[in-house]
């Protein structure tokens, strides 16, 4: 890929307009009934007429046969290499609940899980017990206190909650206290260097406090922490490709990915429609809308077929008042698969197109995993969708002489 | 590509069940003649069927025009970076003939050569003696003792053999003793670092015997030496991907790369129908199955095109039985092309499939360099294989949160 520092030197303010449309978990598998995948059998006339419009292919998230999490897939959307630039789970934690993180803080995933007499773990989810519960639990959890340290405990959902803690010389270069298997006693938190022992000895001390708090609320009668990580410092989008950029966005993660990278976050309601309308009161003040669409994701996670289908047509509907705006250069993509046939993340590629007066349509006539293949991007890594899409703004000089 | 790291990291042991069919130099050229590649002019319909199921392209092994040996082509396939992963040439002539090495062993490969009055190299090869004299003059050079080295001499075939030297502090950081022309001397061995002085007296020695023994046996009458190697420390297949691997091949040198990796080696016989036979009788202990083809290689390197189509129809002929196993995921592909037209092994990209439930089928219809072409993994570097299986038998957990 083309190092930063290139990138910084070519790119240049201009006033075209770009829109990243990310639909989260786009792509999908083939219901054996039909041979269709979601995005083939959804009813779903603007996105095939622009697909018809644009170059396609497949986007490949992080590396062939690689599953990823939102975060390094929407890194990877973003331009930045999504291996070396991961994001620690308790800054995602923090990010997907709307935690306002401080660059100083440290975040950890808390997973409420179960001890026996003898202190060994016998399930790492305790049973996955209920949000409701979880609230209730991080209620006791937030009663301790440590001198010198601010504590935040928040609830996540079911058994998965957030810690930050807040104060001087934090360091995240700690283990895990989750040992990953049951039988076995929980991890002491051990620093991975000398100057995280301050760190060790502040979550180890906030570790026994709440076990002696939770100690009768079996089967969550413990926590074990996970994925300690700090606020990373990533190059940011106005200074990297001198963008004045807007995340639109209903789920907190995304928010938050959006602004790890340097967006302003927009208001807008739950509906994709809400979010174009975002975008339209917002068109004149920023030159690049990354516009997340969240539910082509959680109903494949929920291995909903036919409400993935609907989610698709959903944006379809709404999609011609966003064309109607004209940005000059738009990509619809997603951040990786989410086959309502898996129920979860997938590995599979996923469908791509960008339409631009600058580049020549290749023969894709309809916006599906298979008409894509076709394209002529071929798979390609998503690393390189920030590029094309600021080449295609004009907003990238001659490298070289 | 990801690191080792991280793959171990994200696998997961599951009773999913994966099958590698290498058939090995299986990229051909058309005949110009009919203008048919040996696969193309091939009755093969149970591989082309399975091309229908399948996602296909072409395999690089190595890199764009690099023509690779069996050693990179194999690493390259089980997942190895084949630049920095070289096997040294003396470790796969051991491999090649079966030879037990150990880990301090060290082994170089022999030419038998041809020197003048003047002790000036006059040829390389020594006429490329026959292989009935090479076992001649190799029980002669077995005779040659050297206090506190045990040596093993082995014929490969015509002109080379192998040489093992067993003991105490042996490096194989030696330089070679072939000087690559003729009308010069061949070279001492040299010490590469100073710790390799005592392997250099040992192999200068074992040199200056053979020299005394071959001295009336012209034209072998005498030995270069080249690729010292010691048996090289490999990430295993069961510690970096949590499988249990079997390799099921009729020749030595593939065998020993199973080895090399992690893999138990099983017992078959030589037809294609045999190896099936061997990985059903063992399909209930392992997860991973390396089945080698050899005879499309040794018959492309015969330039015998029909032999080669033949060797493809008995592939096909028994896939029926392979595929009754009912793998959760195979691949069929070579390590690399070995063309009738060129007599050896070739550069050119490799015809992959790939047949998952997980995957989107493209549109093609056979198993031909020409219609793998169009399929929709594009030209993709062999390393990414063992991903995209360990992904397709769900063996690979989410990456980042």
């Amino acid at each position: 890929m083309i190092p930063f520092e290139l990138i910084q030197e070519l790119s240049i303010k201009t006033p075209s307009k770009i829109v990243l449309l990310v639909m989260d978990g786009l792509g999908g598998l083939p219901r054996p009934e039909t041979g269709l995948t979601e995005l083939a059998t959804a009813t779903k006339p603007n996105l095939d007429a622009l697909a018809r419009e644009s170059i396609c292919g497949l986007s490949v998230p992080v590396a062939p046969g690689i599953t990823p999490g939102s975060g390094p897939a929407h890194l990877a959307l973003f331009g930045y290499d999504p291996i070396s630039c991961l994001v620690g789970r308790g800054v995602l934690s923090a990010l997907g609940i709307g935690f306002p993180l401080e660059p100083t803080d440290l975040a950890a995933r808390i997973n409420f899980a179960t001890v026996d007499e003898q202190g060994l773990v016998t399930d790492r989810r305790a049973g996955r017990i209920s949000t409701e519960t979880n609230r209730q639990l991080v209620a006791l959890l937030r009663q301790i206190r440590i001198p010198g340290v601010e504590i935040f405990v928040e609830t996540e959902s079911m058994h998965r909650a957030v810690v930050i803690f807040r104060g001087p010389n934090l360091s995240a270069r700690l283990g895990d206290t989750d040992p990953q298997r049951t039988g076995v006693p929980p991890l002491p938190v051990e620093p991975l260097d000398p100057e995280a022992q301050h760190s060790a000895d502040v979550v180890n001390r906030f570790i026994a406090e709440a076990a002696k708090i939770l100690k009768g609320h079996y089967p969550a009668n413990y926590i074990l922490l996970r994925g300690f990580a700090k606020y990373p410092h990533l190059a940011q989008f106005g200074d990297l490709y001198k963008l004045r950029a807007a995340a639109i966005a209903t789920y907190p993660m995304y928010r938050g990915l959006g602004r790890l990278v340097g967006m302003d976050v927009l208001p807008t309601g739950e509906k994709f429609a809400d979010e174009v309308a975002a975008a339209r009161q917002n068109w004149a003040n920023y030159d690049f809308f990354f516009i997340h669409y969240k539910y082509t994701d959680t109903t494949g996670e929920d291995g909903d077929f036919m409400a993935k289908v609907a989610a698709i047509e959903e944006v379809d509907q709404a999609l011609p008042d966003l064309l109607a705006l004209s940005p000059d250069v738009i990509a619809v993509t997603g951040d990786h698969s989410t086959p309502s046939l898996l129920r979860a993340h997938g590995w599979q590629p996923v469908p791509f197109m960008l339409r631009s007066r600058y580049e020549v349509p290749d023969a894709v006539e309809q916006f599906t995993e298979r008409a894509c293949q076709r394209g002529t991007l071929g798979r390609f890594p998503a690393q390189q969708v920030m590029l094309m899409l600021m080449a295609n703004a004009l907003k990238l000089e001659k490298y070289g002489a």
